[in-house]
C-alpha cells in the first residue's frame, strides 16, 4: 500500500533551508515515541478536516434560502456517508495504487476492493508518521469534500437523486483517480508539481465540477432578466455563514498542517503561521475591494474572501514565505471579490462562489508556488524536485481536462435520463418541501416567494 | 484510587489479533515521553467529549419549537455544570472505589467525598496513559451526558425544578454506581462483559431514564388525538439539529477514541475508523428506509440515523471488524427509523427521539458485540476475558433492570410531592416564557399555537 | 527574541508543590520526542484560542438585535485579520523585546518590525515547549480576544470604521506593550505579579477599553428613559448565545491549558480541572442568585456566569486549590449577575455584558489570587516569586491606570474627528442595512421597531 510522500529531509520554510530533525523520514529508525506523537498530530488534523464538512454545510446553507436549507443540510450529510464509504470500497486504492497497482503508466491504478492491513499497518514500519488506519482516515475525510464543493454550487435547483448520484461517482471514481498523479506518487509527482495540501488536487478539482454542474443546470429562476440585469438572491442566515467560514479555517489547521504528514514542530508550525496569515489577509483584501467597489462591506465578500485566502495558500504553504504568505491572501481575497461579480455579469449563477473560491483561487494558489517559491527544492535525495511555474501550470491545466469533462459527461448523462433540475414549481416551492416534505424552520414567518 | 481499565496487552483488532506496544500496560516502565502524549491523548478527548454537550443542546433544541428553546438551552447548561460537580464530590468515588472502596461485594463501593491527589497522581505511577485530573475530567465529561439524554426525550413538558432535581440525583448516584460494575472493575467486568465506551454504561442508563421520565410524564398536549392520529410536531431549527449531530460525532471521536486510555497509536486509529464508518453507514442505513417508507428522505430521521450508527458501534469499536462495523451502522440507521415510527404509534412520546438512538441502539449495540466478537479474548493475564453474547444480554438486562426502576422511582417521588410537569396553559405559551420569562427569538415573528 | 516564561520547575498546584519532570525548562536537554509532544499541545491549544473568535462572535450577536447581526459578525472577523496581521508586523516584538529591545527600564521595548526566525527558531534551543511559530501564532490568537471584548460592549451604535481604527491601534500597540510587563518579563514579572492566562494582561486590557468605549459613546436609543427607568432590549437568538459560551469554555482549555507553555501532563491536567470546576460553579453561582433576585432563571445570566467563572479562574488556575477554584466560580456568577444589574442601575449600555465579565470579574480573579494562593512559591532559581494580594492589587491598578485613558483618548480623538457613533436614523433601522447594505435574516418576518 502506497501513501502520501511524507514532507522531509530538507524542507525550504519561507526561503530558508533546514534540515528536518527526528520527526520524519528516518522511519523504521523513528521511536515508539515519535510515532505516537506523530499518529497524535495526524489523527487530531483528521478531526479538523472533518469539521470542515459542517463548515461546508452551514456556509452554504447561510448563503441559500430558507426554503432550501433543509435540501443543502441533507446534501452535506449524506456526502460524508458517501464519500467515506466509497473510499473505504475504492477510493482509497485507487489514490494509492502502490508499486504493484499501477496498470497504465503512472495514470491511473488500483490496488483492489476494501481496505484492510496486517500488523505491519498499526507500526512505524508501515509509515514513521502515521498507522494505515489514520491513513485511511484522514484521506476519507479529504476525499467527501471535493463532492461537497460542488453542492453549494449547484444548490437551489438541483434534484436530490441526481446530485447523490454524481457525487458518488465522482468521489468513488474521479477524485481518486487524478489524485494518485500527484499524491499517489504518479506521472506529476515525477515531474515536479508541487501542491502541498490541495489547491489544485482538492479546490480545483471540485471546482471544476461544480462549473460543469452550474453550466449544464442554467441559473435559478428570476436571478437574471432577460438582459436586462441581476436579481441578488440574498442569503438567509448571516450567521450560520460565519459559523461556517470560521469552522473552515479552524478545519484548515488540519488540512494544512496534517497534510506535513508528522507532527515535524518545525514544518507544521510555519505551515500553520501561513496559513493563518493567507487567512487573515484575505479578509483584508477582500473587504478593501468590496469597501471600494460595493461601497459598503459586504460581509459574504469578506470571509468568501477569507475561504479565498485559504485556498490559495493551500498549494504553497510549506514552502513560500511570510511576505508571499500575506500576498497570497491579498490577493486571492481581492480577486474573489471581482470573481464573484464577474461571474454574476456573465450569468454563471453559483449562490455561494464555489467556482470562485475553490477554482479561481485553487488554480491561481498552485500558479502562485512557481511564481512565489520558484527554483526552491523539495524533498531529498532520488525524490527531490525543484518548483518550476511551467510545471505548476502544466499541473493545474491537467487537472481541468480531466475533471471538467468527466464531471460535464456524468452531469450531462444524468440530465439526458433522469433529469438534474427540479420543476419550476418546486423550485418556487423551496426544494425542502420539493425533496424532503419538510420545513427547515418551523412555526417562523418567512416569504419565500422570493 | 482504581481506573478504567486499560485495553492493552494483547488487543483484538477486527478479528487481528495484535501485540500492543510501549503504549500502554508496560508502566510504571512508560517513559516520561510516552506518558506525556498519552496524557495529550486523554486531554484532547476530554476536549472531544465537552462538545458532545453543545451538541446534545443544539440537537434538542433543533428538533423541538421555538417556544420551548431557552429551557431547552438552559438544562443542558446546567447539567453539565451539575454533572462536573457532582463527580468532584461524590461521583468518581463512587465509580471507581477501587480495593478499599468496595462495601457489597463489587456491586457498590465508595472512595469517600471529594477529590485530590498526592504526587503520584502526577505521574505515570498512577496510570500509564494520563494523570489523576485527566482521569477525572475525562470521566467527568462522561457522567453529565447521561442526564443530558434524558432532557431531550422529556423537553417541552417537563418542569425546570424537577428535572434539575432528577438530574442531580441521577447524574450523582445511579450513573457512577452502575457504571462502577464494568469500568469500575466491579462484578460485570469479573464476568466478561464488553462495553467499549458505553453503548450500555453511558446511553442505555441515559435511555432506561428516558423512557421512565417519558412515561411518567405523558406526551406533549396536543400530540395525539383520542385514538384517531398522530398530529406530527416539527423541530423548528434544522441547522441547529445538523450542528448538534456533526459536533456530537465530532465528540464521538474523543468518547470512543478516548476510551482506548492511551494514545496507542494502532488501537486508537482503528477506533476511529469503526466508528466513523459505522456513523457513515448509519447515514446510509435510515437514508434509504426513510426514502422507501415515507417516500421522501427525512433530515431529521436521517441525522439520528447517524447518531443510532454511533451508540450502536459504541460497544464494540475495539473489537469488531470492518464489515461488521458498517453492518451494525447500517442496521443501526435503518433500526432507528422504524423505532421512532413506532414508538410514536404505541404513543410514547419523544420529543427528540432519545429513546430510539440512545436505550435501542444502545442495547442493539451491547448485544452486536456478542454476535460480531463473539469468542474474541480481550486482554491479556489474569484480566483476560472471551466475549459471550450471553454476557451481552446478562450486562444489557443488569444495567435496565437497576436504571429503569431507579428512574422511574425518582421521577415518580418527584411528581407525588412538587410536580413534574408544566400547566397545560405555560405548555401552549411556552416554557421559554413559563419558566424563564424570556424568547429565544426576540425580535421575529413566530406562530406558538402550534 | 525573547519568550513567555515556562512555569516550570517547582510549580504550585493547589497548595501541593510538586517537581514537574522533563516535560518543561530542563532545556536544551529535552528530547526531540519531548520537544515535539509540547509543540503538539501548544498547537492544539493554539485552535482553541482561534475557536473563541467564533465563540466571541456568537455570544455577541446572540446577545444583540437582528439588525446588528451582520454589523457584529464582521467587526469579529476583522478583528481576527486585524489581530494577527499587526501583531506580524508590530504586536509580537513589542510584546518580548528580549534581552535587546528593552528601552525604557522594563515599560516599554520593541525588537524591530517583522517576524522570522533562522533554524533555531525550529527546535528546542528556541524553547523546549514550542517553536518559534507556534510561540507567535498561540501569542497572535491571543491578542486579537482583547479587541474583540470591546467589540460586544459597543455593538448596535458604534461606527464601523472608527471601531476599525480603535482596534488596530489598541491591538497593535496598547496590548502587547502593556502585556511586555508581565509576560515579556517586564517590571511586573519582575515584582513577582501572577496572572497564569491573562485575568488581566487580556481580559481586563479589554474590559477597560470596553468601558471608555461604553461611556464616550453613551447608551442606545431607546434604553433608558429620562431617569424613569430601563428599557430591557432583548438579544434576539440564544441558540447563538449558547454556542459562543459552550465554544468559549472549549476555548478556554487551550487559553488556560496552553499557558502552561508545555504538554507537562501534571500542570496541564491540573489547570483544565481548576477551569472546568471554575466554569462549572459560575453557571450554579449565577443561576442561585438570578433565580432569587429575578424570580426566574436568566439563560443569559448564567451564560454570563459560566464566562465569568472562567475569567476568574484564569488569573490563578495554576495556583490555587481545587476547592478555591469552585468558590472563585461561585462567586464570579454570583457577583456577574448582580454587575449586570448595577451598570443599568447606572446607565452604562453594554449590550453584552463584556465590562461585567472581563473587567470585574478579570479583576476580581486577580484579586482571588493573592488572596487564595497568598505566600505561594512560583518557578524556581532566579525567577522564583512569592504571590502577595499587594502585588495582585498593584499589578490590577497599574494596567487600569494604563489602559482605560489609553482606550478613552483614542476613542474621543475619534469622536472629535470623524465620530464613533452612528446616526440614530441608522441606530434604529440597524447597522445591518447602514453599514453594510444587508441583512442577517433574509427573508425572515423581523420587528426592527425595538
Amino acid at each position: 500500500m502506497s501513501m502520501k510522500k511524507a514532507v522531509a529531509g530538507v524542507v525550504v520554510l519561507g526561503g530558508l533551508v533546514c534540515t528536518s530533525a527526528a520527526w520524519a523520514d528516518d522511519a523504521p529508525g523513528v521511536s515508539d515515541e515519535m510515532f505516537a506523537i506523530n499518529n497524535v498530530w495526524m489523527m487530531v488534523s483528521t478531526f479538523l478536516v472533518f469539521a470542515m464538512h459542517l463548515g461546508f454545510a452551514t456556509v452554504e446553507a447561510g448563503l441559500t434560502r430558507a426554503k432550501n436549507t433543509v435540501n443543502i443540510l441533507f446534501k452535506n450529510t449524506a456526502i460524508v456517508a458517501i464519500g467515506l464509504l466509497t473510499y473505504t470500497l475504492i477510493g482509497f486504492n485507487l489514490m494509492y495504487p502502490g508499486g504493484e497497482g499501477w496498470f497504465i503508466g503512472k495514470f491511473l491504478g488500483f490496488a483492489g476492493f476494501g481496505i484492510g492491513t496486517d500488523a505491519t499497518g498499526l507500526t512505524s514500519a508501515y509509515n514513521p508518521g502515521y498507522t494505515y488506519w489514520t491513513d485511511f482516515l484522514f484521506q476519507g475525510m479529504f476525499a467527501a469534500t471535493a463532492a461537497t464543493i460542488v453542492s453549494g454550487a449547484v444548490a437551489e435547483r438541483v434534484k436530490l437523486s441526481s446530485f447523490l448520484i454524481f457525487s458518488t461517482l465522482y468521489v468513488a471514481l474521479i477524485y481518486p483517480a487524478v489524485g494518485s498523479w500527484k499524491w499517489g506518487g504518479g506521472w506529476l509527482a515525477e515531474r515536479g508539481f508541487h501542491d502541498f495540501a490541495g489547491s489544485t488536487l482538492v479546490h480545483s478539482v471540485g471546482g471544476w465540477a461544480a462549473l460543469a454542474g452550474v453550466l449544464l443546470l442554467g441559473p435559478r429562476t428570476g436571478k437574471y432578466f432577460n438582459g436586462r440585469g441581476v436579481k441578488p438572491i440574498m442569503g438567509h442566515n448571516m450567521p450560520l455563514l460565519t459559523i461556517g467560514v470560521f469552522l473552515l479555517w479552524l478545519g484548515w489547521f488540519g488540512f494544512n498542517g496534517g497534510s506535513v504528514l508528522s507532527a515535524d514542530p518545525g514544518a507544521v508550525s510555519y505551515v500553520l503561521t501561513t496559513t493563518s496569515l493567507a487567512a487573515a489577509a484575505g479578509i483584508i483584501g477582500s473587504m478593501l475591494v468590496s469597501w471600494n467597489v460595493q461601497k459598503k462591506p459586504d460581509l459574504s465578500m469578506v470571509l468568501n474572501g477569507c475561504l479565498a485566502g485559504l485556498v490559495g495558500i493551500t498549494a504553497g504553504a510549506d514552502v513560500v514565505s511570510i511576505r508571499a504568505a500575506v500576498l497570497i491572501g491579498l490577493l486571492c481575497g481581492a480577486v474573489a471579490v471581482v470573481s464573484v461579480i464577474a461571474f454574476d455579469k456573465i450569468k454563471i449563477d453559483d449562490p455561494v462562489g464555489a467556482t470562485t473560491v475553490h477554482l479561481v483561487c485553487g488554480v491561481l494558489g498552485t500558479l502562485f508556488v512557481g511564481i512565489f517559491a520558484n527554483g526552491a527544492t523539495v524533498g531529498a535525495g532520488a525524490d527531490a524536485y525543484t518548483i518550476s511555474l511551467r510545471t505548476q501550470v502544466l499541473g493545474a491545466i491537467s487537472y481541468g481536462a480531466i475533471c471538467f469533462p468527466a464531471a460535464f459527461l456524468i452531469f450531462a448523462g444524468l440530465k439526458a435520463s433522469i433529469g438534474i433540475r427540479v420543476s419550476v414549481e418546486e423550485e418556487v416551492k423551496g426544494l425542502d418541501i420539493g425533496e424532503h416534505g419538510m420545513e427547515a424552520y418551523s412555526g417562523f414567518q418567512i416569504f419565500t416567494t422570493q
